[in-house]
């Protein structure tokens, strides 16, 4: 049985490692704030799935106490990976896979370069969860992850954690990691940040023509840039179907969003600047997607 | 003795009116909301020039009473222009000249549609003021005011009103009218726009890097965008120019800022989408100025 840890046990982590636990599987969780509360009163998930509390929880207040795990899956914001380089080692023996369940683009690359013997993942999540109180997350709709080699090794650890997450009862599947990441981001992107920009939720965005409008044509920036660093897998009307997803969605605000309302620094390195700068370096401007992000980045010196 | 009609007295209308009849000009006030006010207090001009109140004042609460006038100096919000078709019909002769005071682009060229017989001038004015309260006009900066002939009759009477204005103290001249309104727009696009998406003032706007290179920017797609119509005579500089005005001006909330915070209707189309539209029919695409507009838009159906 592989064993498993979750560091960063917010929303993203609470959900996906309540869910393996919950089937039976070996995890352990690294909480912060959170810590003293799970300890006493476990971990609650309030799913369009089914509830569960799971209790007790293998928990633990510090890296350094925790076993050595077969996979870590970083569910951090991306604000917080500088941390990595001290919270990992503890956890890491030489097979383990690490898996990045985050959003953006870029973090395995850079956690690479940090641990560059490491097998590292990407994970993306297509799921609508918040943790609005400690000890509970509220799981709203969708739950796809998505799974994809970044460090290409000989490893068959991937299709292992598909199959625990499939077991979980998790709609998992192994996938081609840079298709996987820019799909997310033409959602995030124009979504995430227009809906905090104007702190509306998603719905109400698109309901509006003019910001309809505007979404979509990020969404078609995000998709040229996509093609042009080489994803060609993304189908013709994939824009179209991020389009409708978004406008079916149930009321629901943004990890972004709830950055923002919540005064915590948004991800705006990995979700914002870094697909900009990619897409730069094979020459493609994306010019919305640059005034948005210099947009947040004000919005966040103003409430910071 | 030329006789002038001001229609809109706000914070524009009033002190370049005021300013007129000060210096024993003959000026004629349409008032709307503040009519009992200044009827009975007269309208007090607090200038950094110096400050006086016009007492009694020649105004009139319907333009239906109000006389025939040589010069018709429109001051009203562009959101309203609508109402021009009613309200000036009983101030014209053959030989009146309409003078459109207001920020934007085309509204000469509307109105004219309107009255294809009438004399029309533009104006420009680069001035801080504001009218906070009834019968009250607050100078705080500049004052320059250029008009430029939009008809292009055999006409002096633009030499006639420049001479007035100057005798009033005001710094007028007569210029290119569409090189005034492109120069203007080169401001108030990225300050007027972007301090009401933020809700700060253009000191505060340029003050951070994101958007100060954002304001940069957008200015610089406006100045091509200026070219690319055929206003080939504004300084290479004059976007810097602009640039360092922007930072150098005390601390002042935008027409477009006052009329968000005080759930007013925005002046989106003659400021904003005009002239997206016109450079869009010369093949120029303005993809942030567009942008913004589109926020602007959404912004106003939020607060409206």
């Amino acid at each position: 049985m592989l064993k498993y840890g979750i560091i960063g046990t917010g929303a993203v982590g609470g959900f996906y490692g309540a869910k393996l636990a919950h089937a039976g599987k070996d995890v352990h969780f690294l909480f912060h704030s959170d810590y003293e509360y799970v300890s006493q009163h476990g971990l609650q998930v309030n799913s369009v799935d089914g509830h569960f509390l799971l209790k007790p929880v293998q928990l633990y207040h510090q890296a350094i106490d925790m076993p050595k795990c077969d996979v870590v899956i970083v569910c951090l914001k991306t604000i917080n990976n500088h941390l990595l380089k001290d919270i990992l080692p503890p956890l890491l023996q030489p097979e383990t896979v690490v898996v990045m369940l985050q959003n953006g683009l870029g973090m395995e690359a850079d956690l690479q370069q940090v641990f560059p013997d490491t097998e590292i993942v990407g994970g993306v999540a297509v799921v609508c969860i918040s943790k609005l109180k400690p000890g509970l997350v509220t799981h709203i709709d969708y739950g796809h992850l998505s799974l994809g080699q970044f460090s290409r090794k000989n490893s068959h650890t991937i299709d292992a954690i598909v199959s625990d997450f499939r077991d979980a009862g998790v709609d998992a599947e192994v996938v081609d990691l840079a298709e996987a990441r820019w799909g997310k981001l033409i959602n995030n992107i124009p979504l995430n940040g227009l809906t905090t920009l104007f702190g509306v939720t998603t719905d109400q965005l698109l309901a509006y023509p003019s910001t309809e409008k505007l979404a979509y044509e990020m969404m078609c920036e995000v998709f040229r840039a996509a093609r042009r660093v080489g994803v060609t897998s993304l189908a013709d009307d994939y824009v179209d179907y991020i389009m409708q997803r978004g406008k079916d969605m149930k009321p629901y605000a943004s990890s972004t969003k709830i950055d923002r309302d919540n005064h915590r620094p948004m991800e705006l390195d990995y979700m914002f600047t870094r697909p900009i700068v990619e897409a730069q370096s094979v020459g493609v401007v994306m010019p919305k997607c640059a005034m948005l992000e210099a947009e947040l980045r004000y919005i966040q010196h103003l409430y910071l």
